[in-house]
């Protein structure tokens, strides 16, 4: 992807979205010069509330485009002083090998409602965080804490130095997501869309929880399994979910 | 859509499942000629316990194919059947006009795995269901009761009759859905990705819920959102998740 991709955001979800949460990252917004309806003309006043310029283009068809400034991408590094300098009790979502953009704009979307403190990234392995998973995200990637780590191993030695309990799903596991208490410091790691999480991964767990007790018919998809799991986590937080 | 894509299901997840539950309902199943690894070898061992006869075809490249029988579409006349007839406190999850079918597909997923007794698809809002919503599915239209319906109205009317509580989803209702109770004979409503369930809709229901209380970054993706609701729904009647 090139910087022009990265540093853009298609779509009236996401576009509204960091307009409300983190307009300060908008560089300008382009609006669909053939489109005049009450959607378009919202979005104009939520710009001219916020004081973002805005200028129509004859290359978009339907949706508006925003360009954003150039942010720097969070490693490992920025992890460690962010966990360092936490008050309170973090909850992470660490995505390992989620490899449908798609999913993993879910992923960070429902991250964001639920208010997760941080979302780690295991950069080489999942999908890359192109415009599609933007747009499914719909502001995910800006409203939330996002850390790309490439050494997931380093990663885990770091959380649990921290005392977060790192808990990976398993449908072999004993023990239900309903009865992990969330509110210790925690983080959540969510594995592929064919074959969940790594068995290597698992191992490096502190705590391996399931989701699923239906036997016949037990696979969801990795972002409603995670939206799943977050809900809980909200719920028990009293956090974004009630 | 024709015939042949009806009733064709591609993928190990799809066709898996089927073959768990519904092994009936397969003719018969089509491997990819040049694969032979262990993914495959456990699909073999599958079809040779089930008895369903399969081939190799030089035509499928990474993902195996499977032939179904023609089964009739259910409608409204057959959910009114079926519920007449039905022992217990039904749970139905109502689809009103979800247009992508991935969510399609992960809606009716998350519906098997909960343990939902039937699905009504407003067939003419919906998106169509198609080779996308069924791999999405991974074998949910096969495990689940699907009804289709062209006027939702009338559906709403029978449900009604039928004493079956009517719930909408709508981010300015005040009561939240863990506070509903699922336990009495119950019916879910989804709308739209990026309008919600439509006004017309929710004046017909019985009941609203909400769903994030998170003022900020309130919008899950809508299959999310549905895996979230029947998450707590089944939790509450103890079945498919704990």
């Amino acid at each position: 992807m090139d910087i022009q991709e990265k540093n853009t955001r298609v779509g009236f979800h996401s576009i509204e979205s960091i307009l409300e949460n983190n307009p300060e990252q908008i560089k300008k917004v382009l609006l669909p010069a053939n489109r005049n309806d009450k959607r378009l003309t919202q979005l104009k006043l939520l710009l001219d509330e916020t004081g973002i310029s805005y200028e129509s283009s004859n290359k978009l068809k339907q949706e508006p485009k925003a360009i954003l400034i150039n942010s720097p991408e969070l490693n490992l590094k920025d992890l460690k002083e962010f966990i360092n300098n936490f008050k309170g009790s973090p909850l992470i979502l660490i995505l390992d090998n989620v490899i449908d953009p798609r999913n993993l704009g879910a992923c960070v979307r429902s991250a964001a409602v639920t208010e997760v403190d941080a979302v780690i990234i295991n950069k080489h392995q999942c999908a890359p965080i192109n415009a599609i998973a933007h747009k499914v995200a719909a502001g995910g990637f800006e409203y939330t804490k996002i850390f790309n780590v490439t050494n997931l191993v380093n990663c885990f030695k770091f959380l649990t130095q921290s005392n977060i309990i790192i808990n990976g799903l398993s449908e072999h596991a004993s023990e239900s997501y309903t009865s992990y208490d969330f509110k210790q410091p925690s983080a959540l790691v969510m594995g592929s869309e064919e074959h969940g999480v790594r068995k290597k991964t698992l191992e490096n767990c502190d705590n391996i929880i399931n989701l699923s007790t239906n036997k016949l018919f037990k696979s969801l998809n990795v972002s409603v399994a995670t939206g799943i799991i977050l809900s809980e986590a909200a719920r028990q937080r009293n956090r974004g979910l009630t």
